[in-house]
Formats: structure tokens, C-alpha cells, sequence
């Protein structure tokens, strides 16, 4: 079943229209480079995270929090912070963008909530255990949105891996190197792959050269994306996340920085680079 | 109006001709392919910090200190730290190289000391802060030196970024890749850029991918050098300095740690590479 | 005098059937691309250290010990931590892996057992200072061990430093870049170099486009290996190692991740790519 995005979240579409507003004018009147936000808000962002999930999941999590909060400094969005999915879609529909940190809703009423508010073009940004599910998780909708099966296989212990960035043509990857090294984290293959989905465009994979990859647990061979979108829906998944490395690299900083962009300011960040 | 450094420091001066000699000696007698200071001091350094600054320049600049107490590990070279910048000339003339986190002088007499001191051949680098200055400045000679216009934009909040290598034939490039992603920072542009200056030669900019730069300010166009040196002065601006994401990387690591060098030690890291 | 490994350790040969039986298991039943350890453990390894060590070098090894357990996560490895090398055989032997931080045999009896365990084929990675050698070390079976003279010169302070994979055909460099910057250490150069010994095959040097490199100590010219390998042992020695910015960077973590997964597995990680 493909899903279209139908309905557009009106507060989304209003900030588009002013940001373009702003733009055209700043160019009309003196060509000035900047698009300053002043007193206004860009967007609202919800973080839900576990605090009783595995330590080293805490650990990234609380680490993330710490990044996002510093991409907020001067209130160009205002976020809140939860450890649970909302349960209906009037909490989520006053966000922008959700950004789930290795927790996903667990009930039938945050299930159901999180499909309407995605469904109805919300915005979504999840990490490493984020998409974890198998056959018991009985969630046949996660998986279209995910765009991929269910969990295969993983590295153990975290390690560093080298990556592949599959187009360097989305905003997302436009300014990240073809290839680099990403800090240690467990990453996880899904069968199907999502690149075996038309509706995905993988942005990066672990490349084959890791292979054997692992020192424990050892992964030999497949198709590894790691990041990746469902462009039927507004997210990014990122499969990132484990341990209290993930935020020691510049350039994994910016791929996240990107991701967190992309997904939060659509109209600003999907445009070609302007050019003066 | 085109300077051209007309006095050079004596101290330096006997210094290279030092290195020269110790050089030379080396490889008449065997070929030793170093060249050790053993008790000799080759250089005198003063930082420069505003502890009043705001809390993020705070950030960047006790962390500077803690990277450059580390260089002089085995007092190759001294160094004062100072939170004001010296009024006289005779202060500054003890220094080879004076360095400025995040300030600048303020008053009539310690801008006259300083314009005297980079004139007379004095060694200068400068961090991001340290190269505001807008049209309430008043102190032409400053933009003479740093060999561009006032501010114009910067992005907010600080983030990492793709930067281009414009030369890797400078010895503070020559060890840095074409392209590479900076740790999160601040970044100006300023009007004119200093690209337009003859007497400029640009060693690193920010990637023009990285369109449209930012959150909340956003950067849309424009031409954007971050470190560069005004060739009538012994001087280099680096842009970089803001929050506490500075020094975690190798990379940028080495770019300040060249760019020291080649201020400190001119006559050493200005030479071409030598060969055995 | 050319030695050749002569005795396998049994243990390795059986850990490697086992790992070979379990893929070509694998394998033919579904294409499972994972070897999971389950409760098996894989190998056992040492870590020694000396807690009297000049402070840099202590506050190195204790990252590096910090950096090994998370590797040990899982108990995919057991290990021991030890202050002294020990000075038997059968303690030595019990180990797969011998990781050397900034320590090294000191006595007759320590080297004795040291000697024997790696002539029958037991596992070592060196780092930094247990390399060192000078006219005073009067242990000849250790050059001949580490494929290379006595210490020759070093830079001075620590800093980050360009350098050149050799070879990217070999398991330990085939997932890092061809050239990438390297955190802050102190190096050192050895006389008569290891790439002068056809035994010994050179993974990673620093680029020659550093020189000069150093700011009180600096090093000329020269030719200046880092990392290597003594192809008649199973053995890896890598000259980083002085100061707290060891592990700070990815791709220099997965070096490190990689060496020590090549001498502690080598039938897995020497391994071709596996094809599906």
C-alpha cells in the first residue's frame, strides 16, 4: 500500500509562505544575505526518550538532548521534552517535528496517534532503537512507514565503521564527504532492506569494506543502510545511537544537523542553493 | 593605502638566523633529520581573553588556553595570558606573537600600541570575536588590517560546516584536506569580503553546499571566507570561536596548530619542505 | 636471521575452525550474514600498563584501558589488566592478545617469556613508548621483533598530524581513507627504518608534508612509519600514544579497533570480504 502525504500541517505550510516572503523581499530590497528570525519562532519540536531504557541508549539520548538544546539557543524553535509517546493527535499536532531518541509509542492510542499525525504530515526524525522491531512487535504500519522489514542482524560491541553517503544530492548529505568514518555506535540491518523499497532513498550505509564487521557478533555480508527516508512521509530514520560517542565527530554532527533541519524547516532546506 | 612591513623584530630576526645555522650544523655533521631546542626559548607568546565576555566566547577561549598550554609543554616557547590589551608598544615588543581570543583592544591607547606593534613587524593571530566590528567600530586602521569590511550576517545558532581548502600551498593548509567539516561554530560574513583585497590571501571559506546555513539565522548567499592573512602584516584571522565544541577535532586541530607555527616561527614553517 | 612462525597457539587454530564452521553453517541454511558468539568467548587477551609512567602516557593508557572494555562489552573477549609483563610463558600463554600500553618487558625473565610467546605465535600490539629503544635497551631480539632500529628523533610538543595510509588492501587500513589527520601525539622516528626491512609491511606514515614538523622539537625530513606490522610475527605496533586526545577521533578509533581485531581474530578479520 503507498501512502501519499494528504494533508498539510497548516502551521507548516503558513511558515513556508512567510520564510519565501522574507526571502523575495530581502533579495528585492538590497540583496542581503541573511535571513534573520528576529522574534519569530521558526517551528515547535517535541524529544521523547526512555529513561529506563538500556544504559547506553540513556547515554546517547541524554547527549542528544544536550545537542538539540544548542541548536535552539536564540529560540529559533521551542521544544518540549517527554519519556512518552503522546496518546492523541492533538498533543502531537502542535509540533513540527518529532524527534523520537530510542523510544517509540508502545499502546494502541500512541500508536494510533503517532500514524494520524504522520499520516497527516507530520514530521518525524528517529535513532537506532527507534526502528527497532521484530516479529513481535505487530505493528504492520511502522514497518510501510519505516519502510523496511524487521530487524536482521547487528553489530557487537559498537565500533567505528566506515560509510558510504549513497547521493551527495539531498540536502541532508549535500555537504557530507563520499566517504567517512562515523564514531562507534551498533548499527542494525532490516530484511527486507529499505533500498529494496521504490519509496526510499537511502542517503548512507555501512560499506562493504567493515565486512567482517564486529567482534563479538559479526556481520558478514548485506545491505546495510543506516540512514535513510520514506518519501511518502516526512522523516528521516537514523540508525545511530548506542554508547556516548554519538556526538564526538564534527561530521556526524553535521549529518544530524542536517537530518534535524531538513525535516523541521522543509521550505528552507529542500530549496536549491540560492544564488545571489 | 598599501602597508609594508618596514621593521622587523630583531628578536626574531637573530632567532631565524639561530635555526638557520642550528639547521645547517645538522646537516654538515650527520644528517640528523631534527633539530631540538634543548634549553633554548624560541619564542615569547601573550593571549588575550575577556573573561566578561559572553559565556560561549568564555567557552571557546578557556579551552584555547588549555590547547596552547599544552604546545608549550617543555617550554619551547613562554607565554603571558592578559584578560586587557598592553597600552604601550614596549609592552607588546616582548612578544613574537600575541594572540586574541575572542577580544580586542578597546581604548585609544591600546589600539595605538597595537597598530604600532603589527606595523613594526609584530606576529598577531585572532579568533572569530576578536574581528567584529561594525559602524559604530570607528578604527579604520582595524579594517586597513584585517583586510575587509565591517560584519555583515552570520548563521545562528553555531554549527558544524563543510569548508573548502582555497590554497594547500600555504604551510598552514598544506597538511589539511581540500574539503573537511569544521566542529559547530558561529561564523561572520563580513562586507567587503576579504577575498576583494589584493594584499588577502584566503586559506579557508565556507562551502557554498552548505546554502541555505543556519536555523534560525539563516545565511543564503554570499561569499564567505573564515581564515585568511593580510600579506602586509604577520597576521592571521581564524573565524572559528564559538561554544564549546572547539577542540574536538584533528583536523581543526592541526589547522590552529599551523597557523600558530607559522606566526611563531616564520622563518621555520615558512621554509619549503625540507629535503634530506 | 629470519625467523618464521613455527608453533601455532592450538587454541587460535581450534577458535579459528569453529568461527569457519559456524559461517559455512551459516551459510548453507538460510544465509543467516551474522556469526553470533552467543556464550562463546572468543579470546582472551592482556593489557599492560605502567601506572609510574611520565603522566602523558599515563593518561593515555588509562583511555586506552577505558576504550578496550567498551570493546569487551558483551564478553565477546575476556581480559586481564597487569602492571608488569609477566615473567613466564604459561602466564603469557593463556592470552591470545598481549596489548602493550607504554610498557615493555624490563628484566631477563620478562623478556625471556616474552621472546618464547611470541615465537609461538602469540599476539601483540604495541603502542607508542613500547617501542622505544635506544643504544641502551642491549635487547637485539626486540629490533629484531619490532623490524626496526633504535629511536632516532621525535617531534616536540605533541600535535595532530597528515598522514598516508600505505596500503589499503590490508584488513587494518581497508576502511580508512587514503590520507586523514591524526589526533595530538608525540612520534618517533626509528634508524634504520622499518620500510627498510622487507620483512615488515608499513600500514600508515606520517605524510612528509608535515615537515617541518614540531614547534620546540622539530623533525626535518625523513622517512616515518607509525604503524606496521613484522609479517615473521603476529604483531602490530603503532606509535600513537602520548596525551589525553588519543581517542577523540573516529577514523583513529577504528584503526585501533581494527588492529586489535586482526591480531586477536585473525581467521575472521584476515579474511577476505565475504560474497553472499
Amino acid at each position: 500500500m503507498n501512502h501519499q502525504i494528504k494533508n498539510y500541517n497548516y502551521r507548516l505550510l503558513s511558515l513556508a509562505l512567510m520564510l519565501l516572503c522574507c526571502v523575495a523581499q530581502a533579495q528585492v530590497t538590497d540583496k542581503y544575505p541573511a535571513d534573520y528570525a528576529g522574534d519569530r519562532i521558526r517551528f515547535h519540536a517535541l524529544f521523547i526518550w526512555d529513561p529506563n531504557a538500556e544504559s547506553a541508549h540513556v547515554e546517547f539520548d541524554q547527549q542528544a538532548l544536550h545537542f538539540f538544546h544548542k541548536l535552539s539557543y536564540g529560540e529559533g524553535f521551542t521544544y518540549d521534552v517527554r519519556t512518552e509517546c503522546p496518546n492523541s493527535l492533538d498533543s502531537l499536532k502542535r509540533y513540527d517535528v518529532v524527534v523520537m531518541l530510542n523510544a517509540l509509542p508502545h499502546d494502541a492510542d500512541q500508536r494510533k496517534a503517532f500514524e494520524q499525525y504522520m499520516e497527516q504530515g507530520g514530521g518525524w526524525i528517529g535513532f537506532h532503537a527507534t526502528g527497532y522491531n521484530d516479529k513481535d512487535t505487530h505493528w504492520p504500519w511502522f514497518n510501510e512507514f519505516l519502510g523496511c522489514g524487521t530487524f536482521l542482524c547487528n553489530n557487537w560491541p559498537p565500533q567505528p565503521a566506515l560509510v558510504e553517503v549513497d547521493t551527495q544530492l539531498h540536502p541532508i548529505t549535500r555537504t557530507l564527504p563520499k566517504e567517512f568514518v562515523v564514531p562507534a555506535s551498533e548499527f542494525y540491518q532490516f530484511s527486507p532492506s529499505p533500498r529494496d523499497n521504490k519509496d526510499v532513498e537511502v542517503l548512507v550505509s555501512i560499506s562493504p569494506k567493515n565486512y567482517p564487521f564486529g567482534i563479538k557478533d559479526i556481520v558478514l555480508f548485506g545491505d546495510f543502510p543506516i540512514v535513510w527516508t520514506n518519501k511518502n512521509y516526512r522523516m528521516v530514520y537514523l540508525n545511530m545511537g548506542h554508547g556516548d560517542e554519538g556526538f564526538i565527530d564534527a561530521t556526524q554532527n553535521l549529518l544530524f544537523t542536517n537530518a534535524f533541519r531538513w525535516i523541521s524547516l522543509p521550505s528552507v532546506s529542500s530549496s536549491e542553493t540560492p544564488k545571489e
